[in-house]
């Protein structure tokens, strides 16, 4: 095969390849980072790259412009490299802050839909679909009314549940019917035991129905743009949680809620969904009213914010939420800006603590129907806890606080371009870290986080205490009355300001991986198991993408078990609430789950704080169940 | 048997009767009219009659205030006569217009109701009906989210449907539970396949639940206010449909609105329903919010111009409504003022011209379920014709116009105070009448008409092709251009003016039994069946009480069959709309009628007119289709 040279800028890595290869996938071999959702397919045009010279072959297509295609422009996995080549990757095609994530998330959905979808597990068959109908024109002989000359037709294709038409359709029905020459578009949505006739357009618009799937954080909201009819992700975008302000833990806000009214987390999070909306709708030049329906995960409080229920009742004993699995509804009766008759769908929660994103990730995972006995944990501003397989399922949840997303951390960002992701401390001291898009550094993103203090506590930094040793390294000092570990200087950084880690951010990680840790370890005794028991760790999180299972095992979020069992799933909450927005008995099965899954109440438990205690130290006050981190780190040594 | 003297003011009539027995019963049995709706159960509180003088025994209500009690007032139902007593009947329960039609319609649903309730035909389900709830309050153990608590605790009364939850109803839950310290009134409306949940009061509300069924006729519009927790029908109320200047027929009504636009019609037949819901609702001392659901019946056009859906293509080839079934909608939507959230249903049409009118007809009398042939005719502004049984239902239209319902006719009236429903005419020409309520005559309603034409036929005043025989009579003269027969002469009337027959009234009675009678003929030739083979006639319409079934045999308005197989069955529209607002079995059974029933259309037939013509002669241009009215009457001799 001959090889060929390929030049990416701005950066000039230059690379050799087999000649004939796209430049996706010559880019995704080098580990150069491009915009990619369909993965290669040449749908979402993300991929656009500029050809600056050399010769290369490329299909042609229709989302690029004439002009742009004058100008160079191509999409880099419909085109093949003939020769030696120079391409310019552009900004809107670079690595950008959370856009990778949302990016692999989206592939990931993908491999995972498309997995199931060859095990025939779900049948795409959204929960608003778009169908294109060829109605027979009334005669004499055949003179049934519009309406049920409709539904007639509409019945070949569902054949089973009640129909129902809001009034306003069916009052525009009969014009309509006859301007289309009775070929015509209809909408339908599930609700409850009902199929409702939500819109009926002229001619064929099948092609054009678009569903949103929408992961409510706590601290960061995510949405993907979804062709209904393909079950493709166009786009994807994501924010932080305006409901900041209001504070950084779901208790916080609650509080504020009570004392204030919940109509300002209301519209803060409406809000937030609806900028998302706007910026992928006019970035993918798609028509709001063809965006049907939308479906959100979120934990339960935040799903209470969303639909305007009040939540004041969920930490309270004995801590009850409005409900569990609230209906469907019409998104603009929440304020939602799509098709004003389109449907807003939320996953159902579990319990009052393990909301409708745990659903998600149990239906994502396909937890609920494998034989080995999993442990899931979604690692968030909660932290949730899933024990169990096909049989039995057990959930808690932990206050986990918002350090994992880059809150509450002194120089913490949210994973996105600039944020340092992984850390490496070799024993002589010498640092290194990688950052998002491989920019100068800007601050420390959860994973980050996780690896820096493994560092830290690996090189001997901070005592089992996460206490840091004032002579331990010169990048220690005190600062204000606190001691800090200085991880990058001012001078490479992006702000111009050093990037440090605090005392009060390790003690921070280690409340967090604490919390959860104690929430596992519960969850396994109450079953009379054991963490060696654990066949499989799927590990959840839109807190980064990279996550070195090693570290999380040393510093005790995660248990000490084979790696080879540790697995990360990434944005669980968005790729189940996917598959339930694309799939009707997706969204029964999650419904299901949400009713068989056993919900376990930390606070109510008398334990939780003598364990939650025990797991605050590094990477455990209980040594025995850390072996492997012990003998590596020598830590029975290190009294 | 003691025999006691009651005498009743103010018309001073005495009757004789057997002490001990109720003011009512005496008054019944010697045909005084005093209203009641209950029929004598001491629960409509209509019956209410001041006693002059006597000595009564009278139970307790709580129907009467204190002071009304002092003044003499008592329910005639509730009072036993134990010596010669006075009674006067005042004028809010004395026979007054349309009243007294309404009133035994509202006997004839209960007799029917209470019938079909001992063979457990249709069980007492309504619509929309209440449950007092009782939660157990939440706890550790038993978490259950408020909404899910609910549905737990009406699951234990509606086990099957899937419920469905407004978003501001499940807003405000959690408050509206805790402050009503779980004990709740919940209004469940049916909707398709699916249970909504309309409302959440506190306390124990069951009890305050009414519902409307309403006849949408073309001409006169009736509602009876029922209490949907006891099935008792309250209070009734009718008017002209205020669409009459639009057109006295549905045609006219289509053509209107196909130049100026529905919106007219639809405001002028809603504002007759909310007039009659007001009056009904402050005349009853209830609730416009306990008002939670009503039904209508009504022709195909009347529904689609009560649920602004264009009907301009009902009138033209191939004949298609914009629905035969609409779905329930909120009243709200539609300008109706009950309940905000509370549900108008309407009965299901057949076809084009035959509306939920004769479904609602077809489910009253039990046509779909009996064994004998039987022949439907409902007489109204159009004359809905049904034929069949069990096995096999045919039904048609024939415009009849508006005779039978006093308009079109010039001294006609509609069947109210004053209204002469009977006219004898002896073979000397000496004529007697009596009007409803015994007043002095305003009019002419359909019943009287029916009967005058028929009494100038036999006396030989009119000849067989209904033109007045100038010679034959001194009440027979020419006035304006054409012929009339004087009824009554000024000096006795109301008015003060003449109540004549003009030659053109009788036309337009022609033409309406023509019409009929032509309908009913083709329908029982589709079948190879003859008007013998008709085990049983079922006369409906709210056209009058007093049919003089041998009159309107006569005239052949009906066929010439024995006269015990013909039966007056009242306004069955109403009556089935009724049963269907009081039980989802009825309901549910007048959509499989609808759907059932093979629809006949005239319009395409090409006989039709032929049979029209021949049918315009009395009794019928083919004598040996009445052949006791020939023999009788002498026909073959008459030429």
């Amino acid at each position: 095969m001959k090889k060929v040279r390929v030049t990416f800028y701005p950066t000039g890595e230059a690379v050799e390849a087999e000649r004939g290869k796209t430049l996706l996938e010559i880019a995704k071999e080098a580990g150069i980072f491009i915009a990619s959702i369909c993965g290669g397919d040449g749908i979402c045009g993300r991929c656009r790259v500029i050809i600056k010279g050399g010769e290369v072959e490329a299909a042609p297509t229709t989302l690029l412009t004439r002009e742009e295609v004058q100008r160079g422009y191509t999409l880099a996995c419909q085109t093949k490299v003939l020769g030696d080549v120079e391409v310019l990757i552009p900004p809107e095609s670079r690595a950008e802050g959370a856009q990778i994530l949302i990016d692999e998330d989206a592939q990931r959905f993908r491999a995972l839909y498309a997995a199931s979808e060859e095990e025939a597990l779900f049948r795409h068959d959204p929960l608003v679909k778009k169908l294109y109908l060829e109605l027979p024109p009334p005669s004499l002989q055949d003179n049934l009314a519009d309406q049920e000359r409709l539904y007639r037709e509409i019945r070949r294709y569902i054949p089973a549940l009640p129909m129902q038409t809001g009034l306003k359709v069916l009052q525009s029905l009969p014009k309509l019917l006859r301007a289309s020459g009775w070929k015509v578009t209809v909408t339908l949505g599930r609700r409850g035991g009902t199929v409702e006739l939500i819109q009926v357009e002229p001619g064929d618009r099948a092609g054009q129905n678009f569903g949103l799937a929408v992961d409510v954080g706590t601290s960061t909201v995510v949405a993907h743009l979804v062709d209904l009819s393909t079950s493709r992700t166009i786009d994807a975008e994501a924010c932080y949680n305006s409901q900041m302000p209001f504070g950084e833990e779901v208790t916080r806000r609650i509080i504020y809620a009570e004392r204030e009214g919940l109509k300002p987390l209301n519209e803060a999070i409406v809000g937030d969904i609806n900028n998302l909306i706007s910026a992928l709708i006019s970035r993918n030049k798609a028509e709001l009213s063809d965006v049907t329906a939308l479906c959100c995960a979120g934990n339960t409080t935040m799903l209470h914010f969303l639909l305007g229920l009040d939540p004041t009742r969920i930490r309270k004993s004995p801590y009850i939420p409005a409900a569990t699995a609230p209906p469907p509804v019409r998104a603009a009766e929440v304020g939602i800006k799509i098709n004003p008759r389109g449907l807003l769908y939320t996953m159902p929660s579990i319990g009052s603590w393990v909301g409708g994103d745990t659903t998600a990730g149990i239906l994502a995972t396909g937890l609920y129907q494998t034989r080995r006995l999993t442990m899931f944990i979604d690692i968030g501003t909660n932290g949730e806890i899933v024990l169990g397989n096909r049989d039995w399922l057990l959930t808690c949840s932990t206050s986990a606080g918002p350090a994992f997303e880059g809150s509450g951390v002194k120089c913490g960002m949210k994973a996105s371009r600039g944020a340092i992701e992984r850390v490496e401390i070799s024993p002589d001291g010498y640092l290194r870290y990688k950052t998002i898009g491989d920019a100068k550094p800007k601050g420390l993103c959860g994973s980050g986080l996780i690896d820096a203090v493994a560092g830290l506590f690996a090189a001997g930094y901070i005592d089992r205490s996460g206490q840091l040793l004032p002579d331990s390294s010169p990048r220690v000092r005190e600062r204000d009355g606190q001691l800090e570990f200085v991880l990058v200087p001012a001078g490479r950084t992006e702000t111009g300001k050093e990037i440090v880690l605090t005392q009060r951010d390790i003690e921070n990680l280690l409340r967090a991986k604490a919390a959860i840790f104690a929430g596992a370890k519960i969850l396994l005794k109450s079953m009379g198991l054991d963490f060696q028991d654990i066949e499989q760790l799927l590990i959840a999180g839109g807190f980064g993408n990279y996550l070195d299972r090693e570290k999380a095992i040393m510093i005790g979020l995660i248990p000490d078990i084979p790696l080879e069992r540790v697995r990360f799933v990434g944005n669980t909450s968005i790729i189940g609430a996917k598959m339930a927005l694309l799939s009707e008995e997706a969204y029964a099965r999650a419904y299901e789950i949400s009713k068989s899954v056993t919900y376990y109440d930390l606070i109510t438990y008398p334990y939780y704080y003598d364990e939650f205690i025990s797991a605050k130290f590094l990477p455990h006050t209980d040594l025995s169940l850390f072996p492997t981190v012990t003998k590596r780190l020598g830590l029975e040594a290190r009294v």
